[in-house]
């Protein structure tokens, strides 16, 4: 492997966002070629892909290979089912310096698929992934790409995507340094285009809760609840394709450890207080948002960790402005905590970044250990705030008390994508 | 690497497949925990463990460390939802021999949910996924396995799933044979409880396509067909959790090409065959089938080769009872088409087996390159058949000609678990 670059240590991810939103940067010429079905209008791809070359040019790199469905489309547009059966059918992109040698690489058989989604020009098909690597060293050859200045999703958080001989063998052709950063760095602020679909997502998921939070009475199942929930978040603009409506769901005290679980059959019943977490894609983006229900009468103790968590969420949301460092976000929500008494946030997390996929970066968490992650909020960027209080007493886990909203950081502040769901304790009858 | 021996040459599936099919598997000890919500009874854990035994030791093999989550769930019953964030908080398994010697590797996070969902008994929870190799290294050096028989599914089909890092670090500590095949056999004939979770999955799928198809008229969109549906899934046993609902729909000429993409916002107009194809997941198991749907009057052309496409699967499916092989299931829907001199089945696949993932071994195409794959059906697979026709004319492509239903293999036949859903060309208004 190449020297293990990953990301230039002089530099942090502040000082990379600075690359890109700037006004001095030209649309670039994709090549001419419309697809059918657009994922986006070609304007949208057109300034992504200025903001690639930017970063492919100021960290002295050639191109990328990408085999995770997240980024390929998000740089080229493909959209396709097929990655459900991804393990079998896998996808592969060259994103170079200029667009109009980019290449595409589906399954033979997804070739249609991406033509009818994608601008990009070249797109060739193989029939077999055990043929990607191959096919990636021909082209790179063609194009006079250099060892050693390619970059692929080799680092936390990414997945080289291929079956392990083929996995192996593009790792050995490209010798690649990790850009899983740099990448990160690309598609953690989003455009207005992509927070609108965002903000789709999360009032959908909100209408679900609502329809979900109103059904929700003693002697109903979790699965029933969380049913409720589902259908009614495709029926308000969650859509169908790759990603899944995730909905974890603990309810009681025999539930609540479980807490990233599906749900159960369990019914719920006084005294509950029932964790919903989760959310759905619409078009590829994700929405991620946690309510509470309380059943009937709940404990005094529940009651007052219900708020303690109500209150670091508000604080935590109020400190959000361009600037301000995600472990500031996680500090105010920590000293909320702090005050009460009750801990620390649950994993030492109190969010994270969200778009195509669920986790992004940045990480809303105390950064000491690990300073280049400690990102500065910019307008545009999206996160979820969760911080998670997960108290116990002498017989274990008392519950877990999260309210999440997801955000939109904007000039001045925070526009909350999912205010129109109050963020409280929800009273359903025992 | 050790040699990669990936499956005994000598041996085929069918062969394999022999071993764990009798009377005298007797149910293994797992260890006497039982978690508060399994996934499934212990009586099912026993019977899959000592099928794993049963071919660990036919194939003097000491372990399985296993990365992928339908693998995991299938032998531990560890259920969550954080697969879902998968790539920042992977999770591992070790299943040796013995079950009471089995390791469980989740987050640490997500401790609770394996807890609470799995029977393994030694349950080690990282920090990190750069901590997996050196956890599992441990492991294996204190249970005693051996380097050179330990498997992996490092084969076509199976990612492992980890960052780069943490899977090379895994791969060169274990130095493991390939055991894709292996799991592959271990799953391929399903029990009489995953049978019935199928059977729930694909009844909540045609109830969203019934609703679909008796709410498709001209005008209405492609997305808005596809959201009736999913949303009927959701209300009628499909389940949130980390398998999508995943819908392809492609309506008219000029979308026909891009056959796996998702609904689009374009119109249902008359004369579109519409081609609906996806299903989703019931408590982890999937469902696949496929409907068209003819709006108003559309051409005598596709009348015919809608026609085609139902006899072609039926002929298939009139093959299917143990014995047969899937080369023959493939050759008979071949024949219909090649008796109306209408092409090849596209990509040459007629189907394919369907479970915990949407396409498992066995393949339903012709394997005279590679007879190890010519599976004979057994009782108690689950298949999905789809013939594919994919005619052109001077203009391009007419159409994606299918029907799709799922199946399990019975004792003389095939039972068709969509078969509340005529396999027909469903007639919408114009």
């Amino acid at each position: 492997m190449a020297e293990q670059v990953s990301f230039h240590p002089e530099r942090e991810f502040d000082e990379a966002l600075g690359l890109l939103h700037d006004e001095t940067l030209a649309p670039p010429d994709l090549g001419g070629r419309e697809p059918a079905y657009p994922d986006f209008p070609t304007a949208e791809h057109q300034l992504r892909y200025a903001r690639l070359t930017r970063l492919l040019e100021a960290y002295d790199l050639d191109a990328l290979v990408l085999t995770q469905e997240e980024t390929i489309r998000y740089l080229s547009g493909y959209v396709s089912v097929i990655w459900a059966v991804g393990r079998w059918l896998p996808g592969c992109m060259i994103a170079t310096r200029d667009p109009r040698d980019a290449v595409l690489i589906p399954s033979a058989f997804d070739v249609g698929a991406a033509h009818g989604t994608s601008w990009v020009g070249t797109i060739d098909g193989h029939p077999d992934p055990m043929a990607i690597p191959d096919k990636v060293s021909g082209h790179l050859e063609r194009l006079g790409l250099r060892a050693g200045r390619i970059g692929m999703e080799t680092g936390a958080g990414a997945v080289v995507m291929l079956p392990w001989p083929a996995a192996q063998a593009l790792v050995k052709a490209v010798d690649p340094v990790d850009a899983t950063k740099l990448i990160s760095t690309l598609r953690m602020v989003k455009t207005p285009a992509e927070v609108d679909r965002l903000r789709a997502a999360v009032t959908a998921t909100t209408a679900g809760y609502r329809a979900a939070m109103e059904a929700a009475r003693a002697g109903m199942t979790e699965r029933e609840l969380v049913g409720i929930a589902a259908a009614t978040m495709f029926g308000s603009g969650i859509t169908a394709g790759t990603k899944p409506v995730y909905l974890n769901c603990v309810a009681g005290r025999d539930r609540y450890g479980l807490v990233d679980t599906t749900a159960s059959d369990r019914p719920l019943a006084e005294g509950d207080v029932v964790f919903l977490d989760g959310g759905g894609a619409r078009d590829g983006y994700i929405s991620d948002i946690i309510r509470l229900i309380a059943i009937g009468r709940i404990s005094d103790e529940a009651e007052r960790y219900a708020a303690i968590a109500g209150a670091a969420l508000d604080a935590a949301i109020a400190t959000i402005r361009p600037g301000v460092r995600v472990s500031e976000v996680f500090g105010a929500g920590q000293a909320v905590f702090d005050a009460e008494g009750v801990g620390g946030s649950g994993g030492g997390l109190s969010g994270h970044g969200i778009g195509l996929e669920l986790w992004e970066r940045p990480f809303v968490r105390d950064h000491t250990g690990d300073p280049v992650e400690d990102v500065a909020l910019r307008p545009g960027m999206t996160l979820s705030i969760e911080p998670i209080l997960m108290p116990s007493d002498d017989a274990g886990l008392v519950g877990v008390f999260v309210f999440e909203n997801q955000i939109h950081v904007t000039a001045d502040g925070a526009e909350v994508l999912s205010g129109d769901l109050e963020t409280r304790l929800w009273r359903a009858p025992a």
